[in-house]
């Protein structure tokens, strides 16, 4: 057989394999399913025909699924981290949060939220003995017309000054999140803790594979917000450190301009806006103004 | 803002998100892995992007991989379940079994082989125990240029007649599996059992997927074959039992034309090849010749 007869049979076995792949999914009842799942096969087989996938690579592929399935658990989302780590989970951020006016941007989930965090008042401390330089954080939830939103429920978390989590602690502490409402004016304010950079969890494949590809496990550092009123698109996003390090290698490519803001240090003895006493420590405040979407 | 104007900052956006997971790969040392993840990440992006993947579809897919990962141990393969229904299995193997002149097509590998199983002399039983109607199957196995090959590798494994591997049973037991060599002349024959048709796993994630899509688990009725030999390059197939059901329905793609054997029912008594006494049953014959490709 000539190379070329052959090059064009073996080209008439692969797109053999699609049409047939395609074709079994003609008959799923839900036609958004059918659009979703029609799309990914073509994209996974062009692919696996692009590249070339070897048997061997096959294999680390089902290897390295079946590792991440295994150290996931409930305080640990390997497969989150792999979405992260390959933008998909930004791109889906981009994709459902559309360019909207003044809106504040989103960013992603990120796999650290927990359900049944604590109620804390306005100006209350979402560290709960998290170990960290306090910071004041305060700001005004508004809609797209300016108008403050009262009651928006703000959940924020973050990790402390070692970079964990709470749900990386050993034990089953609960720190550095909490949930509270805006005021009548929209005003919010509460204590939590300047953020530092942290490495993503890196003792898994998702850990190997940023190794393997000369990547950095460390994300810039930032607190995490989810705000939500009735009526209003929810926003999840972070604000990041103005002169944080990795805001230009975030390993999640969570960093956006706009989100970007001021932890601004106050010496040691510095008066608090709520006349808290630190001890003689630094503390910092930033301020961030959220612009809520409407809801579709 | 004009929609126009949001639309392309929207594409903008998108782009970036790409652009800067693509850059993030771009020092990975080895020049494979990094064709491998760009490629991935660009047809990754691509999928995302045209089914407009909404947050609640993310999250499904997150509780599917974290479903497929639980499931999956020792004996249960979830991920090649997977691959194999979405038919990328199939296509890893068209990609590295390319048309060779007259060699035998390969096919999908499946999940339910195991590395330590039983040798056989030829013209032995593995059934050894595992229920179901005998099936003597005999071939040779030559080179592409029609020389014997001695000394082949044969495994065979295969389901018993309630469609059960033995790796499914609740206990142990090894059944339906072996491994034999090809004489001097090529060779080869054992006995085993008549293949019927089987659904693959269908209580866990990928059998939620595919009554979601109204797709059958069921497999058209096979017998596993994995043959090496020195110099030559290793096949992995079925052969499929000719006028079997699911032949065109068969949930993981497997099926080729070239790999439909006969399996001819022999009337009870009909003596034996090798004078086996089969206490009344009725039984079949099959002949797979196997000719192995040249190894790259």
């Amino acid at each position: 057989m000539n190379e070329e007869r052959a090059a064009s049979e073996q080209e008439a076995v692969e797109n053999d394999v699609v049409a047939r792949v395609l074709a079994s999914f003609e008959n799923t009842p839900d036609a958004r399913l059918r659009l979703v799942m029609t799309s990914l096969v073509r994209h996974l087989h062009a692919f696996l025909r692009e590249v070339r996938l070897t048997e061997t690579e096959w294999e680390s592929a089902i290897a390295f699924l079946t590792a991440a399935g295994h150290i996931t658990d409930d305080r640990r989302q390997e497969f989150i981290l792999l979405s992260d780590v390959l933008g998909a989970s930004m791109q889906t951020v981009a994709i459902n949060n559309p360019v909207s006016g003044g809106a504040t941007q989103a960013t992603v989930f990120g796999p650290f939220f927990v359900d049944d965090a604590p109620h804390v008042e306005r100006g209350g401390d979402i560290a709960l003995g998290a170990v960290g330089e306090p910071a004041w954080v305060e700001g005004v939830v508004t809609d797209l017309r300016g108008d403050p939103v009262p009651g928006a429920r703000i959940e924020v978390w973050e990790a402390d000054e070692d970079g964990r989590y709470d749900v990386q602690y050993a034990d089953a502490r609960v720190g550095g999140r909490g949930y509270l409402y805006s005021g009548i004016d929209g005003r919010y304010a509460f204590w939590g803790l300047t953020p530092t950079p942290y490495p993503i969890p890196f003792d898994g494949p998702v850990g190997d594979l940023l190794t393997a590809t000369a990547r950095s496990p460390y994300r810039a550092p930032h607190l995490h917000f989810m705000v939500s009123a009735p009526g209003l698109r929810t926003l999840i996003t972070h604000i990041f450190v103005r002169g944080g390090e990795y805001l230009d290698s975030d390993s999640v490519f969570g960093v956006k301009e706009s989100l970007i803001t001021d932890f601004v240090v106050q010496d040691a003895g510095t008066p608090t806006p709520d006349g808290r006493e630190l001890g003689g420590r630094t503390w910092s405040r930033a301020r961030f103004d959220i612009v809520l979407a409407d809801s579709e």
